[in-house]
């Protein structure tokens, strides 16, 4: 971490302020400035508040040299972590497809579509209970009996399920569930993450939909610091200043950051990303070729009918269709599909 | 709402939208063009979902012509709301200033800032005891412990309270806080809102920090439509491409556009929004300017020892002097300060 | 095109409003709604003037059914545009790759980097003679006498050459160059469009780093309209809310976007867009798999001396490795090589 | 500057580095830290090229301690300007008002504004000859001609013009225009500005659409360095993610923003920025109360049928209403309307 203090500085505050950074374990190296002194501080800086040393009057300005998470990084963990979901693995290689409806709607819709992404080569099954949506009067999802469905898909399929969580008092109804998702809304719903932490199942954490990469791999971190290492990423398309063709622009750089930065694993959502049938297999294809390590793709067996989303959904002969060419990428790039 | 049909439509599928659109208490205006159909929706279009419209395959779009917000609209509700925290108003001509701590620290903190702010002319008093922290590893606030310390300052200056839930399962620790605050991350926490809402106490909404105004007033729907009217909205600066010398950009022309569209008072948190103590008050002048009912301000007695967010707070005496100019201000646009 | 029009409206208003669209051509369906009356727009509508629609104060919104664009739009021209670049062919399955320097140095620099792109299997040779800075103290390029360097390498090596021109008053050093570039930063400079589309040669058109996809479709409408049909598309990376850790945000689903909006072709440039090296590989690959008809690359023999934008810059033999993958990726989805 | 190593460095390369930074007259404080080496570099930066530090393969990150402008920085001129348009000031506590049409479209036109806005009070008379605009097929401008009729306005009003150059190769066109305008499409067509700056005329330099406040100075500084110091900045909105109410966001926050960083007057544009006539009033005085040195309003005598932009022109008596308040406002600050 850098201290840049301003340079009409006053000595008894920059003694006062050094004493201090000394007090939380840092070595703190002075360059003198003919404009401003640099203050260089060596030793954990994560723990260290950026924001409560700005606010010292001789401080200008503050830079951190360091990311600020560390269980999620990959300067403290270099080899690529790999996440089980039953008996699917996610990451090193290991390339997994969760596909499914946006919303459960009813046993066989349910029955149908699981058995449908399954023979295409799906390896895990998605489907949302809660649904988190803009308006009050649009479908809230199946709640409880929407998990219920999942898991006679899970049942009959052999597919473990994915499926959203919104509220931790609703925990109690996701004990069969095997991998709990945050959805993008709730990414930096702090208390969720805390609680969701500390049941024993590998988590899905979306990406807000205008978070930075630093603040995803902070809200990863609250999942680690709490005890729980089974964390996969989702990027699912940020909000720029252009929406008129795309619901939102799929950040296919991040794979790459955050490749570089953690070792977690991470996959693509290009169906909430693009909101388009017509790209989901575009964005599907590039998702691999940038290094993507699975897949969450939105399938229906009658898209125009869905509660919620059908305009991105893909019908099942489209799913298979899409999983043939993306074997082919899979291969080609050297990784195994689960 | 107006719905755009593909120009090679089926006609037993327009038929059958058609249907299903008067089915749902809908009028249907036809107007076929060289190119495409063009169908005029007429009712209350509020609760019709778009995206399950776009997703019929015959249809090109779908554009709203109204709202898809009815009790927060000033179409349905043509008078300026006021909401009564203790004997406070706000909202049509009435003012009111909340100011306080970013963080509750301890009992010495709370009393004087409280003092303080009262004696320079706020009427609310807030300060955080639950903290939303990007990072695990920085402080989380003192929780219970914090709103205790909340109500001491209450009972001495009489100054209502404001304070921030994130978790419904907290709710019974706020029953003397006089209006709770849902914070910029959590504006779309719906399952906080609906519990939020049950309670019959006013909510302070903060913007999110890249929502749309109308994903705002939805969420103001969802407090409204569980059967709350008393919801204060709070512009508190968006993300946008340029954040070199600001936190965030204040968006002071929500102001002047949410009053048009609803009759909710909206006030302004200068604060969050800069990051920057020397803008607060230029920033606050232009609230009250552009029409603003309000304003949050961070006080601190010693803004340079602050646990969060120091960098943005006033000292005592800047807020005092803040205050002097903006009674010039809102006595120069003929409203009234509580 | 779709006027909504307001509640109250004004019978000689809207009788006078109704006769001047007709007298532009159009034939006008009206709508009577509960609250509002729908005017659709049948006929050419792309040289009607929302603005002006607007801007009449019976009117409540207008919204285009077609898109603006004519000559650029793909429902006129249904067929892939294929653009000629001395030999290289670009588009409806030609890819074609250029690279080079960011910056024209000297001729040992661009010789040598011209011989080990063509080696590798660039077929057009790139680099900056005229360079938009946004400094006034950065290095401005070395104009005239950076052109006749690629002029040089072109001689040596057979490969037609691309530049940026920044002024019309420069064309006349651009008779030897065969494709100009139109730079981010002038993607909205339409005096410069309307000079450089007169000049008969193909045009390489950057999206402004905050363009919509709209507005840069009408970028290439102005050189079509004038006259110009080579126009080849490059998406460069757009600014986001986050900018941490790549300089852009490469937008890849643009390229499958305006492959259904648009026949003109469309190539990726990895290299500005992240601003990192070690990014411009995977992003490369996922350009190919997104639908890209070419890539842009900076190449520099030592990217450790660039004068500008080194850190983008790959070494000859990263160039060399990236190209033996591409070439893979190329054949996979049935493209070919220029 | 501060430039920070990778850990794993090469002492050769670090000499070599440390070499060069010292040539270009340097001094450079070292640090070494656990994980990394820290260069302090003292001395004239803005003539240091961030990019060219960044690419060098033993850098981790550089980053700027002090800004990239000088002449028009605030430190090395700490007085405020002040700009002389004929007999208008603006900066330093004068206020100006220019206004006029968004287009020049005939002379009786022209005469009705330009009385019209002299009589409200304002100073500057302004009006559009060449015209930027999105597509090519809508109304660019009378040019000349337009250049022609405001100067017989400003022949009967005495006020002075401002209007917008497009091209440098008009500029013999605009002898006897009072004040050049670069309007936001050119802030960054720096061919333009240097051109433009050696006439001797004061310039109104517009913000580029989604510019960074960084940007928009260093394009200042591309006049400032060609030798003209009469620049005043104009604000006239930025591109968010949301722009469903508003056309651009007014940034109202970087009028003190700038007002810190550089001595020249800014003044604000809220008929742009907004789009929308019935914001134009509210933000106006917004941009008083936050310390704007003047505004730029667009004014029509038949908003209605304006050949551009029509929906944010202010009719003559909305703007003489207009003026009425904004007098209270600049008087109340203790500013001078010229």
């Amino acid at each position: 971490m850098i201290i840049t203090l301003k340079s009409n500085q006053n000595t008894p505050k920059r003694e006062s302020l050094i004493s201090w950074l000394k007090s939380q374990g840092m070595r703190v190296e002075i360059s003198e400035g003919e404009h401003q002194t640099i203050l260089g501080l060596i030793g954990d800086t994560s723990k260290i508040d950026t924001d409560l040393i700005c606010s010292v009057d001789i401080v200008e300005s503050v830079s951190r040299v360091s990311e600020p998470f560390k269980k999620a990084s990959r300067k403290f963990h270099p080899d690529n972590t790999v996440v089980k979901v039953g008996s699917t693995r996610i990451g090193n290689g290991h390339f997994a497809v969760m596909a499914g409806p946006c919303s459960v709607e009813n046993e066989a819709q349910v029955l149908t579509i699981a058995r449908a992404v399954k023979a295409a080569g799906a390896s895990l099954f998605r489907g949302g209970a809660y649904k988190p949506r803009t308006s009050p009067y649009a479908f809230q999802g199946l709640g409880k009996e929407g998990i219920d469905l999942l898991i006679k898909a899970k049942k009959e399929t052999g597919m473990p399920i994915v499926t959203e969580i919104m509220d931790a008092a609703h925990l109690r109804f996701f004990d069969d569930v095997d991998m709990l998702q945050i959805g993008a809304r709730n990414m930096q719903n702090f208390e969720l993450l805390k609680q969701v932490a500390k049941v024993n199942k590998p988590v899905l954490l979306k990406r807000g939909m205008n978070s930075s990469i630093e603040e995803w791999l902070m809200s990863a971190e609250y999942l680690m610091s709490e005890g729980n290492p089974n964390v996969v990423l989702c990027e699912r398309g940020i909000r720029t200043t252009d929406s008129k063709y795309t619901r939102n622009t799929l950040d296919l750089s991040a794979i790459p950051v955050v490749g570089k930065l953690s070792h977690l694993p991470i996959i693509v959502d290009p169906s909430h990303a693009t909101g388009r049938r017509d790209l989901v297999e575009s964005m599907s294809l590039g998702a691999i070729a940038v290094g993507s390590n699975g897949l969450q793709i939105e399938v229906h067996n009658q898209p125009e009918k869905a509660l919620c989303d059908g305009a991105q959904s893909l019908a099942p002969e489209q799913f298979a269709s899409l999983m043939t060419k993306a074997r082919t990428f899979i291969q080609a790039t050297g990784r195994e599909l689960n």
